[in-house]
Order: C-alpha cells, then sequence, then structure tokens
C-alpha cells in the first residue's frame, strides 16, 4: 500500500513533470513508447510467471497479451507522429470577415496533465501498468500515476519498473510515470487538485464511486471509467437455420475463454424458442478444462452471482459446469450456461440481468410474439456490444429497427462473430452508454483513446517567438494545419447548395 | 412557465425526433440551419424591439448579434457538409494483423439524442434560443429542447416560433426544437432518462448545480456549463511604455461595452506600479453614457458586488462610474475602474476577486517582487481567456513562463488586444478550466462546438445493406473515409524512426 503521506511528493512530481513532458515532440514521445515495447517484451520471461501465479490466466494467453500491450504502445506511437491528433487549425486575420476584423487565431491540443488510471483485474498487462489507458496518456503527453490492483501487485511492481526505466532511458522527466497501491491512495489522489483527468476499468460499484468523487471535486475532472457490460446477442431463426451449430461453438468459446472474465463476454443471447443448440452448446462446454478465476474475491461473487441465476424462477440449466473452490480460496470453473424464457429473465430482474463476472452466460428464448427490440432499450443496459446473428440477406424492416436499437445501446455492433477479442486500431470503439462507461464521448481501446487526455486551446495575435511549434508558420514538426482563410465567411452557407 | 405535466410529452417529442432528425443527410441540415439563418434576418424587425425592451441592450449591438447569429447558422451547416465531422475510420479486414486476424472495423460519430440548452441572459440571440449551443446541437442530428432564459421570455417565444416553422418547413422532423420556460421544468428535465446531453451559459451557481444533477442521474450525461470568468489582463513595463494610452482607452472600451455584461470582460488587469495610466482610463471611463443593465435582478447583483469592490481594504477608485436604479428596478450603469496592489486584491478575497458581472474591473498593481504567474496559478481561477500585452520583442524566459501559465489556465490566450468580441470561426476557443467551463474537452463557440452532441459507434462485420451511408464502401454521401490497410500493423512503431 502506499502510505497517504507519500502521495503529496507522488502528485508533485506529476505535476512537476506534466511541463516538460508536454514540450516533447510527438516523434521523441513516440520513440519512448517503442522503447518501453521494447523493454516489456525483453522482459517477458521475467513477467508472464509472475502474471501466471498472480491470476491464473494461461501462459499462452498472458505472452499474447503481454504482445497487445506492446503493439499498442507502437501504435500509439505512430499515431502521434505525425500530429494529425493535435487538431491544428489556423484562421488567418480577415478584415473581411462577416462580423467585423477577424484576428489571427491558432487553435490545437493540449495534454491536460497529470491523469491517474486504475488499472483492471482480468487484464495484468493490457488494462494495467501499461496498458491501454497509460499508453493512451503518455501518447498525449500526460505524466502517468497508476493505481495497480490489489489482484497482481508484484506484476505491477515488476512491469512499473520496466516501464520507468525504459522511459527514463529514452530521456522522459522524471515523474512521467508512477505506481501506487491501495484503494485509500488511490481515491486521495483522485481529490487532489494537481490529477487533471482519471481513467478506470472495473466494476459498476467501485466505477461509479469514483465518477461520483470526480464530479463532486471543488474542480471537477473527466473521468473515463469502463464498468459494466453483459454484451448482448441476438440471433436471428435465419441464422439458426443457416448455421446453428457454428453459433453453439463459438459462442461457448466466447463465454468460456479467459474463464468468462472479459468485459465484453456476451452474457446474454436472445435465441428464437425451439433453437434447438441445448445438445450442442452442453458438449461444447464440456470439453473445456476448469480454469482458475482471477482471485479469491472474483471466485466468491461468482459463486454468489451463479447461484443467484440458477436459483431463479423459470431458469433451465443448459450446461452446469460448476465452480470448485479450493484450500486456498481460489475458484477453478467451467462454463455455465442458462437460459429462460424472455418472461422469466426480465421477471427474475437484477437476479439474473445483473452482470456475472466468470464463465456463465443465458440463452434468452424469445417466442414470435416477443418485443426484443423493446427487451434491449429497457433490461439490457447500456454495452459495450452487441451483436446481431442474421440470416444471409436479412435486411428487412424489423432488422433495420435491430440495427438501429443496438446503435442506441452499445458502442460496437457486430454482425455474426463474438465480442470477445477486441481489436487495438484505428477504428475500433471500446466504449458505450452508461453503465457500459462514464462517459460515452470516446473509447478505452484504439487510437482515438488519446483525445480523452487533450483539451483545445487557441492563441489570438501571437507572435511567432511565442508560439508553440505546432502553430507556427515555419511548422518545425511538420503538422497537418487546417487553414480557414481570409474571405471565406462571406460564402458561409453556400455550400449546402453546390 | 412549462407546466411540469407538459414535460412528459415534450420529453417524447425529442425522443421521437431523434432517430429520423439523425438519419438526415447533412447536406440536408445544413439547408435546414441556412433556413433558419434566413428566418431569422427576416424577422429582424419583429425580433430586436423585443430584444431592445427586454435586455436594455442597444440596437446596434442587437442588431449585430442577429447577424452573428444567423452567420453562426451557416457556418455550422458549412461545417457538416463535406461530413469530416464524422471523423469516419473504416480498417480493413486483416488476416495479417499483429494479433490475431482483424474483422473489418467501420467508425464514426452518431448524435447523442435530445440536448437540453439552459439559455443566457446576456446574448438574447447568440447565446440564446437560436444561438451557438442550438446551431452545433442541430448541425450534430441531436433535437433541442430549450430552456429559454427568464430574462426576455417574449424574445424567447417570439424567437422559437421563427425557429421551429422554419425547420418545419424545411422538412425536419416533429419535435426537433421546442422551448420551454422556468427552472422548475429544466431542473427536471435535465433528469429525464431521455435527454443525452445539457448544456448552459450562466452563473457559476446554477451552472454547478445543474452540472451536479447531470452527473448524479442514474445513467449520467455530459454536461457543457460556461459558468464564470474573469479573464485576467498581464500588462508589462515595456508595453505600457510602448502604448500605455491606446492600452487604457481599449481597455475601458472593453469593461463598458454591453455594460461590461459579456463572459470575456477583463475584469483583472494586472498593470506595473507606478503605470500612470488613471486619468487616462478616468478620462476615457468619462466619455461613456449610461447603459441599462439587462434586468433588475442583475443589477441588485451588481450593486452589491459593485459595493463590495470599492468597499475592501486598500482599493481606491480609479473611475467612480456609479450605477443608478430607476422607479422599475432597473440599473444604469457607468464604467467603474478600482485598483488596489496585488497584496492588497489578494488579502481582500472574495469580495474583490469574485466576478462582477457589469461593467466594473478593476487594476492589478504588480512591484517588481511580486509574483504575478503564482497569482494567475493561485487566485485568479481557471478562465475562457487571459489577455498579455507585451513590449515589441519581449520574448524571455519570464515572458514564456506567462505564456505557459496563461495556457494552463485559459482556453484562449491573446496577444494584445482585448477579450470581448469572440469571432465565431474554426479556430476560435470558448471554455477553459473550471469555473470557466464544467468540461473543458470542447468549446462552445466556433465549429469544434459540434463535438459536445456526438458519440462514437463502430460497425464490425457488417453487411453493405445494413450499413449506414457514412461508412459504406460506395460512400453515397462521398464524406472522408480514413482507410487503415491491411497488413499495417505489422510495421507499426515504425514512424517514429523515420
Amino acid at each position: 500500500m502506499t502510505e497517504l503521506n507519500e502521495l503529496e511528493q507522488i502528485a508533485q512530481a506529476a505535476a512537476d513533470a506534466a511541463a516538460p513532458f508536454a514540450a516533447t515532440e510527438p516523434k521523441v514521445r513516440a520513440r519512448a513508447l517503442n522503447a518501453v515495447a521494447d523493454a516489456l517484451e525483453a522482459h517477458a520471461d521475467e513477467l508472464v510467471p509472475l502474471a501466471m501465479q498472480e491470476t491464473g490466466l494461461t501462459e499462452v494467453r498472458l505472452r499474447g497479451e503481454l504482445k497487445r500491450t506492446a503493439v499498442q504502445l507502437r501504435l500509439f506511437g505512430d499515431t502521434i507522429v505525425d500530429g494529425s491528433y493535435l487538431d491544428v487549425r489556423l484562421d488567418a486575420a480577415d478584415p473581411e470577415f462577416a462580423l467585423g476584423v477577424r484576428p489571427d487565431l491558432r487553435r490545437y491540443h493540449v495534454p491536460v496533465g497529470p491523469v491517474l488510471n486504475f488499472a483492471a483485474s482480468n487484464f495484468p498487462f493490457a488494462f494495467s501498468v501499461a496498458g491501454g489507458d497509460t499508453a493512451a496518456a503518455l501518447a498525449a503527453g500526460c505524466p502517468v500515476i497508476l493505481k495497480g490492483h490489489s489482484g497482481h501487485p508484484e506484476l505491477s511492481k515488476a512491469t512499473a519498473a520496466v516501464v520507468a526505466e525504459a522511459l527514463a532511458e529514452a530521456g522522459m522527466p522524471d515523474g512521467v510515470f508512477q505506481l501506487i497501491a491501495g484503494q485509500a491512495a488511490g481515491t486521495a489522489l483522485l481529490k487532489d487538485p494537481r490529477v487533471k483527468a482519471g481513467s478506470f476499468t472495473g466494476s459498476i460499484y467501485a466505477g461509479r464511486l469514483l465518477a461520483d468523487i470526480a464530479a463532486a471535486r471543488p474542480e471537477p475532472i473527466p473521468f473515463f471509467g469502463e464498468l459494466g457490460s453483459v454484451n448482448p446477442v441476438v440471433v436471428t431463426a435465419a441464422a439458426v437455420a443457416e448455421r446453428g451449430g457454428a453459433i453453439a461453438s463459438g459462442y461457448v468459446t466466447s463465454v468460456a475463454g479467459s474463464a468468462g472474465q472479459l468485459c465484453t463476454k456476451p452474457g446474454f443471447v436472445f435465441v428464437p424458442v425451439g433453437h434447438g443448440l441445448d445438445d450442442a452448446i452442453a458438449e461444447a462446454a464440456g470439453s473445456w478444462d476448469e480454469h482458475r478465476l482471477l482471485n479469491p474475491r472474483i471466485a466468491a461473487s461468482y459463486v454468489e452471482r451463479r447461484d443467484a441465476v440458477a436459483g431463479a424462477q423459470g431458469i433451465r440449466t443448459v450446461a452446469e459446469g460448476g465452480v470448485r473452490i479450493d484450500e486456498d480460496g481460489q475458484g477453478w470453473a467451467l462454463p455455465s450456461i442458462y437460459a429462460g424464457s424472455l418472461a422469466d429473465v426480465e421477471k427474475a430482474g437484477e437476479a439474473v440481468l445483473e452482470e456475472s463476472f466468470g464463465p456463465l452466460s443465458v440463452l434468452v428464448e424469445y417466442g414470435p410474439d416477443d418485443d426484443v427490440v423493446g427487451a434491449l432499450l429497457e433490461h439490457f443496459g447500456g454495452n459495450l456490444t452487441i451483436t446481431l446473428h442474421l440470416g444471409e440477406n436479412e435486411a428487412d424492416d424489423a432488422t433495420r429497427e435491430l440495427v438501429h436499437t443496438a446503435t442506441q445501446r452499445a458502442g460496437r455492433v457486430l454482425f455474426g462473430g463474438w465480442p470477445t477479442g477486441v481489436a487495438v486500431t484505428p477504428a475500433m470503439q471500446h466504449g458505450g452508454p452508461y453503465p457500459a462507461t462514464t462517459n460515452d464521448s470516446s473509447t478505452s481501446v484504439g487510437t482515438a483513446a488519446i483525445s480523452r487526455f487533450l483539451r483545445p486551446v487557441t492563441y489570438q495575435d501571437a507572435p511567432q517567438a511565442l508560439l508553440p511549434a505546432p502553430l507556427q508558420d515555419a511548422n518545425p514538426w511538420r503538422v497537418p494545419q487546417a487553414r480557414s482563410r481570409a474571405g471565406e465567411s462571406l460564402t458561409w452557407g453556400a455550400k449546402a447548395d453546390e
């Protein structure tokens, strides 16, 4: 645990690093991100065993995740190199401006300042110390204070040492990356005026608590929390007829992988009454080996959730799975699949509808008169993803309404496939309406995530010598500069008629 | 006042309009914005006299403001026509993706849904019914519910009728623009789950109250409040020597215009001890005529603020100005300029440092040993603007530190000139650290304001027939589509070394 009396020094070190770090040329920061990526890969043989021990995740998964984390850092480096993320806009002084003389205006984005990231339990690399939020904040030019997750404290320390050393060797200022531990330290720092933004991946309970703290500060700050998502899937009768077997096995794989401890695990799958997939699902589920849950606390919660679902009125068991608690309190789980009618699921309320963090999912059986669209709007929350399994040429009005509804209730809409496995790439959207996230204006995966840690500033009639590099006419960093020319305002409104 | 039992219907009408309005092609929405602009100008002779009567602002000012409002609507139309605001990103499916097969991913921005705008008192056109927040939300494709300001109720009704009629004639759906009145109706609607974002221009007290309501909803929503700003100006000794007289008269004009009831009025001007500008300022202030304050409530607050400043220890009067309350409770004010040492101003605390809404400003006299940078950081809040009046070639380290500090504490940094008069243009930034705004990630003036009312959505492996127009390969709206090609991920990280 970080002692509260250490926090003053940590906050001040981050604040002191903010100005010199913000002033680094994007190319230089990109090289530093590459250096962190290289260092992580170089230390894989030290870090992966630590992660296996502390999380129970498999070596294959963790080596893949470490690679993903490195690739993510390099992608963010690539993203900032050309400076387009700065969104530079230069308005020429304009004596003919439609509303009187316009001054010379130059706008771009600056880093918000120190960012406090709360790491997740379930991705000890990709959503933890050197994960996406850290990569995005560092790419933006913000010092990072990382609140490590209590589920993997030793890995957090070891990873933080690798990150901090790589950044120092790349010439980044002291205080640009610091690790803290403990909930008390995290909430105390979130209230510190030197912290300018927060990010978080975890439970609805903890995330909302922190979001409320951020909003209630004397100076509120943006807080990007990724909380809970049940990731509904809708399978049409045509899809079942075309490829029921493939859907059954893909479903079970998506639920069982990493013991279902993924934010995009499909928690509810709408299937038509009489789908006939029970046997295929049970068989697929039976082929999986026991997988350890991340930690005893998660195991205990999972047991409780599983009992609640299994015991709800009208719910039947398709694949019993099960969970065994060992002498250390660790849980070992097999995929558990339940089923019930849409009416019974809705009637059961929270007992069934709440997210179950672990390899559990519920088939929601709908009849021809059931209102699937209404159910998605009313009972299944805001989500990171909604997935539609349609027949090959299904594109009628009902289908379009389903697509529209999915767009309203999720940040990513999939057609076929399964939502687990989130590609780190420019067009990814990992966010969604509350409670999927506390702030739906951005993403926590993919290059657009950088915008969360930037704020716009405009300079008016500034002498060239006092302008930041990206706004200078000489443009020494050679960033894209969007120019609004003098005289343009006289024809505003004309484009719509062209 | 809008009765609370009418709100159900209003919220539902906005919700019903959301989908058809979101589906309109940008070019069609742009034409609708042009139609609103044309209609406002066509009704100027009806609207301007109403505004004069309800606000006490001058005809010249109000005709200019109405024109600005119309230009603003046309500019937003121009902004959306080409579709670049959608930020379309297409990632090709990629079997060689560094982390395993990448699906086809297509990301763009959709309107957030109904927006509740709280109008300001001081710009009865430009920050009111048809003002910037309305223009930005409509441009984004969001239905608007406009909470009219109690200071100009008849003008609000008349303007709303013009806007609604123009939108209907342009073929926009019913419910796309609605007016409500009364604080109770505004706060009740802000809690309605069908409202998806809020915006506000007004006092710190009311704005923070509303921001807290938005953050405390079961589903929190983004709230863009523009609250308070004292807009510090720093004048160096070199600037006084070069052009003291011009600074004095420019200063008074900026304080006195519109009776100082502007969010960017320079409230505090740091001048070097012994500046010798008292007489020039007093003379300039004496040349102004009495100007009516917006309404009796504002007049009463202004009298109170002015008394507090004038009565604070160590504060002397440079231009007495004054304020006269007539038999209707309306206030008539002349510019009042006070002065005091930095130490005395800081010692007086809130009595002097709080924003005074009206034609009052304070000269803050600093000596060679005073810490102006420290004062800006500690005592003068987050601001919409900070203005620097420098000598012609001043660009030493102290000047650079001043520029850096201004960037930390404001959204717009001016070099010479005065912060009042906010150009509506792509590079404008009208926002800033709290309490200037509750959310510093965007602007409320200029084309970037549209981003406040959009959220990103990604479609994965969607059939062309079910994709929204901007994401289709055929690209029927011909919007810019940024493509990430297959194979690219294999070289991520390389750009920094090029």
